[in-house]
C-alpha cells in the first residue's frame, strides 16, 4: 500500500468547474481533508473519511494530510479556488520542508479554477493586461508590506485582485486599501465586488473606485481594482462588460 | 435561433484540465474559432465548423465570431489557459466597445486553467505568496513600460509569473528581464522554466536567476520567478519542490 497526498483545488464552487483530473483524484482517495465548507463539497461515500476543520492552523491541517499518506493512505487536502493561490498548497510544502521525512512521499498538486478568474469570467475580461494577485490580510505579513504591494501595484499599472478583502478580526483593511489606492488611479477606475461567484448566493457589483467602501465585501468576495487602462462597455438590460486592454492607449 | 458567443479557456492541454463546463459548450456550438493549435484541440464532428488562424489578429478573429454570433450562430472562441489572462476575452469586448450593436448579444466567458497555475502546480507551490503575471510581448506595450513593472514587482516582493517571454521576432527581451531582474533578487531566487505543461512534450526546469538564460525557454514556456522567500524543498530523486511561504520570515 503507497500512500499519496493530492493537494487539490476545488474551483469557485460550482462543479461544472470542477476538472476532471480533481474529480478522479476525489473518487480515489480514502481520506479529505481541509477547511469544512471545502470538505462538504466532496460527497460522502463508502471507504472515504472527511475530515473537516476550522479556519486557521493550516499547518496543522497540512501535517495530518501528510502523516495519513505517511501511513499508506491516499489523501486529499482541499482549498477552494486553486490551491496554490493563498491555499494549502504551500502550508503542505512548508511542513514537507521541515520535515524532510515526508519528502519521499508521492505529492501532487491538482490545479483548479481559481476565485479570480471565476470572478473575472463574470464580468468580461478586467485581468487581461498585466494584473497581480495579494492577500489582504495581515496575520501571516505586516500591514506596511501589504500598503507598500499596493502602492507599487497602482503605479506600476497592474490590476489587482484581493484575496482575503475583510473578516469580522479584520474590519478595516479593505478601506484603508481604497483610501491609498485612491490618489494613485481615476476616481472612475472600476472596482468588481464579487461574491459566491458559480455559488447559489452570487452578488456581483462593479463600482467607480471613488464610492468603494469595505463594507461591500465580505469573507467570500474577490474584489479586482482596475488601473487607468480599464473600460466598461454598457450592453442593453445587464451590468456593463468590464474589460482591461491588451494593448496601452 | 440566437446566438451566443463562449469565450473559452481550454487550459495547459490536458483533456483531464477541461473543465465540464467548456466541454458542453464545445459539444453544443456551431463553430469554434481560435489560433489553429488551440482550435486542433476542439475534435471535428458533424455539425461543428473549425477556423483554425495564425497568430495575430486577434481583433479580426474576434470580429468574426461576434459576427458569427450575430447571425444566429453558437460560437466557441478559444484560448490556452485562461482566455481572460493575455488571452482572446480582452479582444473580443475591445471589439464590442467599438461596435455597440454587438453589446446585446450573448456573450459569456468560460474560465480555464491557467497556464501559470499549471505550472506551479507541477513544481509545487511558487505563487502561494503575493504574485503577478506580466506579458514579456511588447507588441501592445512599449518596453519601458515593461521593465518598470518587473522593477516594480521584485522590490515589492511579488513572485513573477512571465508570458509570452520570447519568440522568434522578439529574442532579447527574455534576457534583458533577467538582467534587469538579477541586481533586484538574490542569485539564488529559483526560475521555473515549465514548457508545454501537460503535453506530451512537458519539460520543466528550475534553475538559480543567476543562471537563467533566455534560451531556456520557447513560445511555449510560462517562466516564473520567485522572490529572496521563494523556497526550495529537496526530494528523493526528483526535482526540488519550489514554493513561496504564505508567513513572511
Amino acid at each position: 500500500m503507497t500512500g499519496a497526498l493530492f493537494i487539490i483545488g476545488l474551483g469557485p464552487g460550482a462543479p461544472e468547474l470542477v476538472t476532471p483530473e480533481v474529480s478522479a483524484a476525489l473518487a480515489a482517495v480514502d481520506d479529505v481533508l481541509g477547511y469544512f465548507p471545502y470538505v462538504e463539497r466532496v460527497p460522502a461515500r463508502p471507504g472515504l473519511t472527511r475530515h473537516g476543520s476550522d479556519n486557521g492552523d493550516e499547518l496543522a491541517r497540512a501535517r495530518q494530510g501528510l502523516a495519513l499518506a505517511a501511513a499508506g493512505k491516499r489523501v486529499a487536502l482541499v482549498s477552494g479556488g486553486d490551491a496554490g493561490v493563498f491555499g494549502m498548497a504551500a502550508a503542505a510544502f512548508e511542513v514537507v520542508e521541515g520535515e524532510p521525512g515526508f519528502a519521499g512521499l508521492d505529492i501532487r498538486v491538482l490545479p483548479g479554477i481559481s476565485a479570480m478568474f471565476a470572478a473575472a469570467a463574470r464580468v468580461g475580461a478586467p485581468l487581461g493586461h498585466d494584473f497581480c494577485a495579494i492577500s489582504l490580510s495581515d496575520n501571516l505579513k505586516p500591514w506596511d508590506v501589504i500598503a507598500a504591494r499596493l502602492a507599487a501595484a497602482a503605479e506600476a499599472g497592474f490590476v489587482v485582485a484581493l484575496y482575503n478583502p475583510i473578516s469580522r478580526a479584520r474590519p478595516w483593511q479593505l478601506d484603508a486599501a481604497f483610501d491609498l489606492l485612491r490618489p494613485l488611479l481615476p476616481g472612475d477606475a472600476p472596482v468588481v465586488f464579487a461574491r459566491a461567484v458559480t455559488r447559489p448566493d452570487e452578488a456581483v457589483a462593479v463600482v467607480p473606485l471613488a464610492e468603494a467602501r469595505g463594507q461591500m465585501a465580505d469573507m467570500r468576495t474577490l474584489v479586482i481594482i482596475g488601473t487607468a487602462e480599464t473600460r466598461q462597455v454598457a450592453r442593453p438590460a445587464a451590468p456593463p462588460f468590464v474589460y482591461t486592454p491588451r494593448r496601452m492607449a
